[in-house]
């Protein structure tokens, strides 16, 4: 399986502006979360990224994708009608191909050279089948995400095989049946942000959206629980971080997580602490 | 004298989207620098702000201003003849008014509850005459601003007579013709980015401009100059930091300011240390 497109999603109101907002990477190079973002692509074999926007807001993004907005295909999302409805509007790019799946508003920080989505990507194509990037997470933040269940793959430490996928479950409904033995306790594997999905997973999605009995958060948590159910799908513990630049504080999370991962590590501490010290002999 | 308006300079090939990156101020509220920075005009009383913007760019400053649009007006600079120029453009607006000028890729943290604009139009207003807020420097960063020389007023601790103005001086210069008296020694009075000027000001920087001698960026420090020579204009150190956008980790230096000046403070320092840590861990 060789993944060559990649579907991010900035159309919903929060999101807008969020791939916009100016970071300095950690190579050094101040550039939009945007293209951060389309270099973890890019840094991981895609040749073309379709992004699912708001209509009006291609020449933004084209301006915040610079040189790479030649990697760019726009799909406007007609109609603000949620997060599954967003990732359906790629199918026309996406057509017979798996893809990888990224939140525009997320950046990844890898803990290693190979940046998170080429970790992931590397899975899929020697299994050749979906992966979803979870990270281990304590009960007390499942509200937050979605989660899987499933179980470990054998001599693959970081790679569990998905029976189930559910959307914001609570402890007792994770305690039931997102189970994965070997987790530490009220751990569970929640999504991380980016997936790999075979080009069944758009027609699950479809289907998923025509029954219209889904809430649009739950379309494309439904569509994988179904994946799970007829093909192999797995997910795997992506070695790295993710930011949410839309959480409050989001972005400076982001910028120090980039920087303490960066070689301007040491400046940028010692002014953070100098700036720190200054500020508290004001006040005091 | 009664200040009214604010012109805010955005037009800069760098300044543009600054103004639109998003920040927490330190009320816990996230807003976009030009909020923040439209926020430190009306809370010193300016009823209409002037922007000066690149032709085009409306709608995305509008959109950032949100409710505050009601107090813009939008000077497009038609064509890119730097800062002095921008100013001038303003001119239409400005009227026979004396205006509070601001940079837009600057914000603003005082360390009491007026804001800086506040104190610098408290100032004007009292004194009757131009105020431009400055910082005492070290002469190790004259080369990035411009310097004014003068005297204390009597009893004004913090207020000076300005009676030289030199953009960007060397050490010699500065040395010859900005030294205050009762400054540390190496230190000279540097711009903060803020001034309340009279209309005669922009009545000068039109006739620099006419001469075609000045280069773009010392237009209005030559205006200013001759403002010295032939009118009362005050320098004031206010009691605050401005942070400059534009820098490398500009943004980042101002969200860690706004937060550790606001009331999240110790929340936000939690965070940023437990990140901090984590990504030591990660590496060692």
């Amino acid at each position: 399986m060789k993944i060559r497109k990649a579907v991010i999603t900035a159309a919903g109101p929060g999101q807008r502006t969020l791939p916009l907002q100016s970071l300095v990477d950690r190579d050094g190079t101040p550039k939009t979360a945007l293209t951060i973002l389309l270099q973890e692509a890019l840094n991981a074999g895609i040749e073309t990224i379709g992004i699912v926007i708001s209509p009006g807001e291609e020449a933004a993004f084209a301006s915040a994708a610079g040189d790479l907005a030649r990697h760019l295909e726009f799909i406007p999302q007609l109609e603000p009608l949620g997060y599954g409805h967003a990732v359906a509007c790629a199918h026309g790019f996406t057509g017979s191909d798996p893809f990888l799946l990224m939140v525009g508003d997320h950046i990844y920080v890898s803990n290693q050279s190979r940046g998170c989505a080429r970790q992931l990507i590397e899975i899929a194509a020697t299994e050749n089948c979906s992966v979803s990037a979870v990270q281990a997470t304590h009960e007390s933040k499942l509200r937050f995400y979605g989660a899987v269940g499933g179980k470990r793959v054998p001599a693959s430490p970081n790679i569990y095989e998905i029976n189930e996928v559910l959307e914001k479950p609570t402890p007792t409904e994770a305690e039931q049946r997102l189970i994965v033995p070997g987790l530490r306790n009220g751990h569970y594997l929640c999504f991380f942000g980016m997936h790999v999905l075979s080009a069944q997973t758009m027609k699950l999605l479809h289907q998923v959206m025509e029954t219209g009995n889904e809430h649009s958060t739950l379309q494309l948590p439904k569509a994988l629980a179904q994946l799970a159910a007829s093909e192999r799908y797995l997910a795997c513990e992506v070695d790295g971080f993710r930011y949410d630049l839309g959480l409050k504080y989001g972005l400076l999370t982001a910028q120090i997580a980039l920087a303490m991962a960066g070689e301007e590590r040491n400046e940028v501490l010692i002014q953070l602490m100098e700036l720190i010290v200054r500020t508290t002999t004001i006040r005091s």
